[in-house]
């Protein structure tokens, strides 16, 4: 701040490239990509706030995700499109466990000054972004910027999104007998992460989503069809992996699980590291952003949904005294507690 | 992220004051301080988002502003408790300037890991934070945690704010004859602020605010009755300084303005640093968190609002070619261009 404050004789080039720039910038971009393509929207960029007119009869649901770099993303692994994608993916995979439809977006976005200075990594970050943001329809309608105070790009993104009243999907809704679902398939957003890590070692990208990790699909349409058709009877959105998500689900219902091993869908690029291994990435990996949900036993679920397989890879049941809150149930019919060991920071 | 991965078998100690344990230390501190205060929200922590339910007839505001450690507090200079007030009232600033009603708070809040295991810094700052979501009556509804990847505290807040459909305060509305305003006094944040840098110089604290700079006081009571009485023609607010924000209302409206020098009220403790540095502060000196506004020259303005004082400060004026956009006039009638030389970030 101090240092702002001695700074403020710097030369016009470094001027050009303030925070008022930025903006303009982003604004110029966000406005070219994803301009008037919300009525919900009244008042983007450039005032105090934005300004969103409710649609009657529908309810607001807002969430907001960090992408730190060196938390979240790595500059040496994701390309800068994938670092924006993935920003954006996080919040819209929120929304998508809910079932609610994508109103407008906002990005709080702070760069090194090398970083704003040069120019391409953030021209790319934002080309991933708006790109996804375009493609659902999603205008970027605010945010801040910032010179970040270390060396790490530093991202949080919020999304606002809209749901018929008292219909959004929520954790809490499961009950003992519901059966378990996910879609799509599990562990390659883990196993893509090994990959860059390792490029030696990368597996041919493979499947319907050939990088899910830098890639990631948030699952909107599933998740609109799940709450539009009455299908789910809760939902979470598996960003942590299904150790630690599953978890969730179960502690919101007071309730247990079981997950059925030989029925977890593995992603193609998972199945290289071998039976056992996979399996592990499918559990605990996260970041594929798949959704996890609930149904009425009742419930005659399609085999896919919105474009995406569904597959059922479990049952709730009744949470015994001593007994664990999540069961892993293999072939051969053994029992083992599955404990959470999916992402979880500051550990 | 692959260090996440890698440190799985962390110990217990530091796994109890992971993510998921301070999510859980936030949801408790903010059901404490804040739950049951606004009927609008019906889920709040603990879901892939939080659901709002608007008012008929009302639009909803939202704004985001990141507070960083190194960019907008200091450890050093800003007590944990300034740095969490401040925070929030960064985003209440924000809805008052646009005369909306506060409806909920969402926190994303990452920190390094020393920060995390002491503990106590952590305490004060959400003190700090939720000391003025109680008095304003905004509970904290939702947000995101994790471990800053570099040395700073890292803030990100966002707000949602209500206001009758079609009336909120926005920055384009001024016209060409229209008088100007501000409320309170300027120049203290910056005076407070050279004071924390030079402990020694402190000038008492002093004024209705005796801590502008470390403890801003939001004005949404004025923000609000400036748009129920229907007195303001455009509105700001003041947190880049008076040079820099007025000229955003005169670029909004593609107009100008003149500022008469010897009618901008002077903070206290800006005073002591002598006439021309006090200007200088109250026109540059950014962060007082005032508010700027306008009204057409047959409204009758009181002369408080909100239990603030109101100051007539200048006229907006047809924009003329060759003519600067904002005009600064002396007593003795000396004309001098006033540059935009508030806060600006990546300078």
């Amino acid at each position: 701040m101090a240092s702002d404050a001695q700074n403020r004789g710097s030369t016009k080039a470094v001027k050009a490239r303030g925070e008022l720039a930025l903006i303009e910038h982003i604004r110029r971009r966000a406005t070219r990509a994803t301009a008037g393509r919300s009525g919900e929207l009244r008042l983007g960029i450039g005032d105090d706030c934005a300004i969103l007119r409710p649609k009657p009869g529908e309810e607001i649901l807002v969430t907001t995700d960090f992408s730190l770099e060196g938390r979240h993303f790595r500059r040496d692994w994701h390309t800068p499109e994938s670092a924006g994608h993935r920003t954006l993916a996080r919040g819209l995979s929120d929304l998508a466990a809910m079932g609610a439809r994508p109103v407008a977006a906002f990005l709080s976005l702070a760069v090194p000054r090398s970083v704003a200075l040069e120019g391409k990594w953030l021209e790319r970050f934002l080309k991933g972004l708006l790109s996804l943001a375009t493609r659902v329809q999603v205008p970027l309608a605010g945010g801040d910027t910032a010179e970040a105070p270390g060396a790490q790009v530093l991202a949080d993104i919020v999304l606002l999104g809209a749901a018929p009243a008292g219909l959004a999907l929520r954790r809490s809704g499961a009950r003992a007998g519901d059966r378990l679902f996910c879609t799509g398939a599990l562990g390659g957003a883990a196993a893509e992460l090994l990959g860059l890590a390792q490029p030696g070692k990368a597996p041919a990208a493979a499947g319907q989503n050939p990088h899910p990790q830098l890639f990631p699909e948030p699952r909107l349409a599933t998740g609109q069809a799940l709450l539009r058709r009455r299908l789910a009877s809760a939902a979470i959105d598996l960003s942590d992996g299904l150790s630690t998500d599953l978890r969730h689900l179960c502690e919101a219902a007071g309730i247990g699980a079981e997950v059925f091993a030989t029925q977890v869908p593995l992603h193609p690029l998972a199945n290289p590291h071998g039976q056992t291994k996979a399996l592990e990435l499918a559990l605990n990996g996260g970041e594929d952003y798949e959704l996890l949900f609930t149904a009425d036993p009742g419930t005659r679920m399609p085999r896919s949904l919105g474009g995406v397989a569904v597959t059922e890879v479990g049952r709730m049941v009744a949470q015994g005294r001593g007994r664990p809150l999540v069961t892993l149930v293999e072939a051969s019919g053994k029992r083992t507690p599955l404990k959470a060991a999916g992402w979880e920071h500051l550990r």
